[in-house]
């Protein structure tokens, strides 16, 4: 049994739909969240810029003694997570994993679909991955770089205007590929999956990448006795911009009115 | 004569709209552009985030011994801005003085329209100075958080659907409150003034902040004998996230093929 906590970041509160399945799956864990809502978005930036913020985002978690670090953030996990993950004695676990194999696990003909930010669909790291599990895959790619304002923005509606017409838009590839499988390569995108699976039809099986990784988080700690056994975790939030208005945009991505402390926090003049 | 060059800086290369303008203006002028695209956008930010890093752009233009530093961001400029102008011995200068002179001017029925990021439009800077000049003046504000990533994602052309559909919703209060004048308060706004004045219609002026602001730059600098008089200036232009896709990017906001240097820098580590 490990009692420290979990620490989840991301560019900003998309992650908050991986911190809702932890917290599902894992009621008995504290959870350590950091938001870099001073530098978001990172879905338009370089790999660089990208690596360097994730870097300062896991430094600050691991001086909060955290057990395990999750990059709920599609954009950091497919642009050089894995290269820096080795560099801390304790797991710092990506999205990439658990949604390939889940992925994999869901197609039937082999045609997977994997929207995300520009980052992410410029990198690379999910072909592999699931070429790796599946040769014969094909994989075809989408950026949606709209989708995270129209989510920001709070058009989140079923049947919202500008949100159907980007979504249709954005789409229409991947339908006329004939993909039956979909990455949500991206941690908001849970929020307009009832618009994304209207466009897509009832047969396209939609991944979330959070749930999936909550679920391999979940098994990783098992396997390793690393569970804590509490009744009910306790929950801290930290964010880079300010914390006035966390509460309202935070309770849109986890369902449910936050608990816990919120504090503004600098990683950049460390 | 002051052959020293003009700072101008932006959260991203919206300002570069404006730096274009002071170009056509002041062809003598040498130029040293900062954006922020490390960071970009800073629209969606607190005010306190906003200063803060609006403080380091400043710090950086006058480590490159500018004479002027131009604020080319509606955001920075209505978000405390002048609060910090009187920390420097050089003239530090927002958009808003030039832009709502320019408004005051343009209006005959006294109702002004204002867009721009949540940040500008929270802020109530342009009503204080609009009314200090014209007491009768009618404000109607409309922060239009979408405008920014539809300009980024390059659905800038005439008849765009999304960009027609979201212009369509925003201005549609501005219109009905009648304004005859219109403020572009973000410096990626005259990229779509096109579809923002078919959408207002003809009988309204749309007024663009860098062109105003470049106006005022130049009758400041004579004023105080401060012009440069070379034929043509030399520009420099330094970046927070990669240089490597600056070009096609500014050429985008300059509406010409980028001459000068490009450099990344880092802002935050010092």
């Amino acid at each position: 049994m490990d009692r420290r906590p979990i620490g989840v970041f991301d560019s900003g509160l998309g992650g908050l739909t991986c911190v809702k399945r932890v917290m599902e799956l894992m009621p008995g864990e504290d959870i350590v969240y950091l938001g870099d809502t001073g530098r978001v978005p990172y879905g338009g930036k370089s790999r660089e810029t990208i690596l360097k913020y994730a870097r300062q985002d896991i430094e600050f978690l691991r001086r909060r003694d955290v057990k395990a670090v999750v990059a709920a953030c599609g954009t950091v996990s497919t642009n050089g997570l894995e290269e820096i993950a080795g560099d801390y004695p304790i797991p710092v676990m990506g999205v990439t994993d658990a949604t390939a194999t889940a992925a994999v696990r869901a197609t039937r003909n082999g045609k997977i679909g994997l929207i995300g930010t520009k980052a992410s669909v410029r990198a690379t790291v999910y072909e592999e991955k699931i070429l790796r599990l599946m040769p014969s895959a094909r994989i075809v790619k989408k950026a949606c770089p709209l989708f995270v304002p129209i989510v920001e923005d709070g058009r989140i509606g079923d049947g919202e205007p500008v949100l159907t017409m980007v979504a249709g838009e954005y789409l229409e590839e991947l339908k006329a590929a004939g993909v039956d499988t979909l990455i949500l390569g991206c941690t908001h995108y849970p929020l307009i999956a009832g618009t994304i699976g209207k466009v897509m039809g009832p047969d396209v099986t939609l991944i979330d990448t959070g749930a999936e990784t909550a679920a391999l988080l979940r098994r990783t700690l098992e396997r390793s006795g690393a569970l804590a056994a509490r009744e009910k975790g306790a929950y801290s939030y930290f964010v880079t911009d300010s914390a006035e208005d966390f509460s309202r945009t935070a309770s849109l991505f986890l369902g449910f009115h936050v608990e816990g402390s919120v504090k503004r926090v600098t990683l950049e003049d460390r």
